[in-house]
């Protein structure tokens, strides 16, 4: 497997992916489908449908490898490359008809993120990167993503999808941080990483995070030149307790006021 | 100055107002443009820019009409005809480079709002009303918006910008309500108003608005179908304590709580 053929490969899903979901977004706008009746839940479905989509793709193209995945489970994650799938990241967004959520496609290799892309197929942006590299492609144009400098955490735009989501020690250690930055901001999931790795956040700082929502967004953030590590300064690859910081500076202080 | 006129000449404002915009949303990612300097703050420059386009255009086709502006302040507003403008309604989201922002754009005819636009230009939106109906045009067409049914907080997605932009008091009061709703969700500014007019989101909770902040969205929740008051019950067009709901049973319920 080539570097180019991943680099199509992980487009194609986002494709076909981001054609399973765009039918279910927003379906009660202006049109209520009774016929559906009250069981019918468009964020699952279409988590569902475009999970499927990938995994078929992926074994009919790469029969050998793993797939960790939201919906469907885990298959082969022993094998050496192993892709990482979340086909909506931000649900409540997307219940809400926001557009911040999106396809999380990550590939991993003997456990390392190795490509990650992030899909919003409804703005029609892609966010992906090789750990090396990060690009980006939408209505903006495409181009390199690239972290910016920030100094410390009192200069730093800080996000975090929810502190209701912490437990209590961690929100507490959440807080010190929130009161020393410059703006904070609750919301956007997967989507504020890729404003991390498009130079227009500092800092995200989140808990409990799956392996699934953080493997692609892995090689975006190192891509563009960003850092991000669990709250001990391990590996996120398998997600839990992450800080993505944008200059090493932030990240480091970031860590010493979570663990203070 | 006829229904239609208003029309016309309102999502003219639109469109000149995004083209002001759009070169300033996101002028970071991936391009650090040096010869700026320090003092360059795009969410300014950009908000200026468009509110000067607009009250250029206002000034020429209206010149008997009054203007509500964020950014140049307000000019006769004893007209028949008032404009009430807010090129960046969501400038932190805007900052952060988060779509979740939009371009407010009211008519006020002896002070109540008759016609009200949303523009999001970097997503194509227009959420736009005159009270009696609403509409959207956007990359999932074009269609009426309709709030739904919803028959109290205990099933409501609730929104606000922030409970931190709140005094504690009202904290206090929005946290009785946020407490009792199936999911609450901070960010979003005018995003989750129209969210609501499209019978995704039941119920906004808002203080310190400004009239600016407002006025536009009025007609665009009313001719969904929808009620937006203060928490007195009172007409929301000075902004202020804000509520929105989709339903009769939900705002009722909300003022309820907010005022027990």
């Amino acid at each position: 497997m080539t570097a180019v053929a991943i680099d199509d490969f992980v487009h194609k899903l986002a494709t076909v992916s981001g054609e399973a979901i765009l039918p279910f977004f927003r379906t009660s706008l202006g049109v209520e489908d009774k016929s559906r009746g009250k069981a019918f839940d468009p964020v699952t479905e279409a988590d569902r449908a475009a999970e499927q989509v990938m995994r078929s793709l992926i074994r009919e193209t790469f029969p050998g490898h793993g797939i960790i995945g939201e919906e469907f489970g885990n298959v082969a994650t022993d094998a050496p490359y192993v892709w990482a799938l979340d086909p909506i990241d931000g649900t409540k967004s997307f219940i809400a008809g926001l557009p911040a959520w999106g396809t999380l496609i990550g590939l991993l290799k003997e456990g390392d993120p190795v490509y990650g892309l992030m899909h919003q197929p409804f703005i029609k942006e892609r966010f992906y990167g090789d750990g090396a590299s990060a690009r980006y492609r939408g209505p903006a144009g495409e181009r390199a993503l690239a972290v910016r400098d920030c100094k410390g955490v009192e200069e730093a735009i800080l996000f975090t999808t929810s502190p209701r989501l912490m437990n209590a020690d961690d929100r507490a250690a959440f807080a010190k941080v929130e009161d020393k930055a410059r703006l904070s901001r609750y919301g956007g999931d997967c989507y504020v990483y890729c404003m991390l790795a498009a130079g227009l956040v500092d800092l995200v700082i989140e808990t409990e995070l799956k392996d699934h929502d953080i493997v692609a967004l892995i090689p975006i953030i190192e891509g563009a030149g960003g850092i991000v590590t669990t709250w001990d300064g391990g590996s996120p690859a398998k997600g839990g307790r992450v800080v993505a910081a944008g200059s090493r500076a932030v990240h480091a202080q970031a860590l010493e006021i979570l663990n203070g």
